[in-house]
């Protein structure tokens, strides 16, 4: 199978190498010019549970790219969607497959200015990697990714229940979900609770799961993720995800939330867009208020002009 | 005119030198020990718009004070209040008034339960002092005073305007309010709606004003200020305060407000909760919601909590 990974950071490379190792026809599509002429040097260097491995994939610059794909594989950073779908433009023929694994909520609005409806598919996972320098990965252990067509059609579903196979043939545990839509919401509304609050209060998750505020601003976030999925289609159970987010935060610990790494640590710009930023204009275009959310992602967008990220 | 200032800090040190200088019977109550101590071996040390005085004023511990006062002018932080009139219940005689200049709204549901309601005078002033160390403080300029006795009665604003007299005459602008709640809503929106932004966001009032989403947390703030000052029967302009916060916010540019201050360099506890956290607190009571000033109560307690604030 032809596959493009259109973002080829931390999670891009990881299912570029593992596609690539089992013999699929990959290519990286990056915007980094570091990053590509290193793995044009030396390939693409992987540390994968401990054991290192040196892989020829060819990288280019999305404007370099000519050859229509069978799937594509959207790995971008949620705010840069858009403009690599413009740049990848001639590679995305009328039956090309274009998979969504970004973080966040609200990117199939994008998808489908760029893509046929039947030709999209959803997904999430709850892997994780690391970019350790230009050209070079690490990553360890595995997770769940779940994949479904985004249109309810037999044409659809048989084709993503191919590219289940072809992800699982390279040793990625995919699952075809019956709702993704589910799970990427879940999904959003955990990092939606936590990312933002952890970067403007400058603390890890075990430090906000300390403070005697922390359940009532974990949910009036959550409330308003449940409120807008809701009149979306997707059912989520507050509680549930509450509970889910104060236990998880203990278990966790000492760890930064990767808004809190971009923001405060590295100064750049986040995703808040696309996690309480997506539930603000959602709301919006219902006709309803998410004052929280709305705050929130108001002062998200004050302090990256105040630390002026890029 | 026998005088108490209770919470001799920066404003009360300013407030009891002056009514001193001008011959009125005044005690000092502090609880700072530090700061009584150098003022009995050295007097209240005042730079007033650079000009040096020492000066005699007695001082005491809250405790320490048994006779009956005239009048009594509270300047506690805001969150004290309450412990500051427990502790002085021996010289609030059945006549003396209490003069409540503190910062923020709320402050009559407290005073009602140790003073009866006529003996209440409310006040907001504009004049500013500092603390520069125990026993010292500096001021310059002036600036109005308004108070009025907090039930409408013959009685009570005749005793007000004797109270403003005596201020007068100690040098203060002072002037009698027809409608004193006006004034103390105003400046609770004006600094409800910066003083804890700056403080979450880690900067100063004209960095805040550069932002984007400035003017759009600034009005969700005070939205929720005018409402439920409105359903107490004070009636704010909405856009005349926001129009007023930018336009001052540009002028006095690089000032740090008093919760950044507090907080984030000195690592206090903050008055919110008699500013955002009383509008929070209020709409509650009115069976209302105020989520935009809920959540930066909450994220402003957090942040207490993570510092270690005291």
């Amino acid at each position: 199978m032809k596959v493009a990974i259109a973002g080829a950071g931390a999670m891009g490379s990881r299912f570029g190498f593992m596609l690539h190792e089992a013999g699929e026809d990959v290519i990286l599509i990056d915007e980094w010019q570091e990053h590509i002429d290193a793995i044009r040097e030396n390939g693409l260097h992987v540390e994968k549970d401990g054991v290192s491995y040196q892989v020829d994939i060819p990288i280019f610059q999305p404007k370099e790219v000519t050859e229509t794909k069978d799937l594509i594989i959207m790995f971008t950073k949620s705010m840069y969607l858009e403009n690599m779908l413009q740049n990848i433009a001639e590679i995305i023929g009328p039956k090309t497959k274009i998979l969504c694994l970004l973080n966040g909520v609200g990117h199939e609005s994008i998808l489908q200015q760029y893509v046929p409806p039947e030709n999209i598919i959803m997904g999430v996972t709850i892997l994780t990697s690391k970019l350790t320098g230009p050209g070079k990965i690490s990553f360890a252990g595995g997770g769940l990714t779940e994949i479904q067509n985004f249109v309810e059609q037999e044409d659809a579903k048989n084709s993503t229940l191919e590219i289940v196979s072809v992800l699982q043939r390279a040793g990625l545990d995919v699952e075809y979900s019956e709702d993704v839509m589910y799970s990427i919401w879940r999904k959003a509304c955990v990092n939606g609770a936590m990312n933002a609050t952890c970067a403007l209060l400058d603390c890890n998750l075990a430090e906000l799961e300390s403070v005697q505020p922390s359940e009532a601003i974990i949910r009036s976030i959550v409330r308003e993720f449940v409120d807008v999925a809701k009149d979306r289609g997707t059912v989520l159970d507050e509680d549930e995800i509450v509970e889910y987010i104060i236990t998880s935060s203990k278990a966790v610990g000492h760890h930064y939330p990767s808004m809190h790494q971009d923001l405060v640590q590295n100064h750049r710009l986040t995703e808040i867009d696309f996690l309480n930023g997506a539930v603000a204009r959602m709301a919006k275009e219902q006709q309803k208020e998410a004052p929280v959310n709305t705050l929130i992602t108001q002062l998200v967008h004050a302090k990256e002009e105040l630390l002026q990220a890029k």
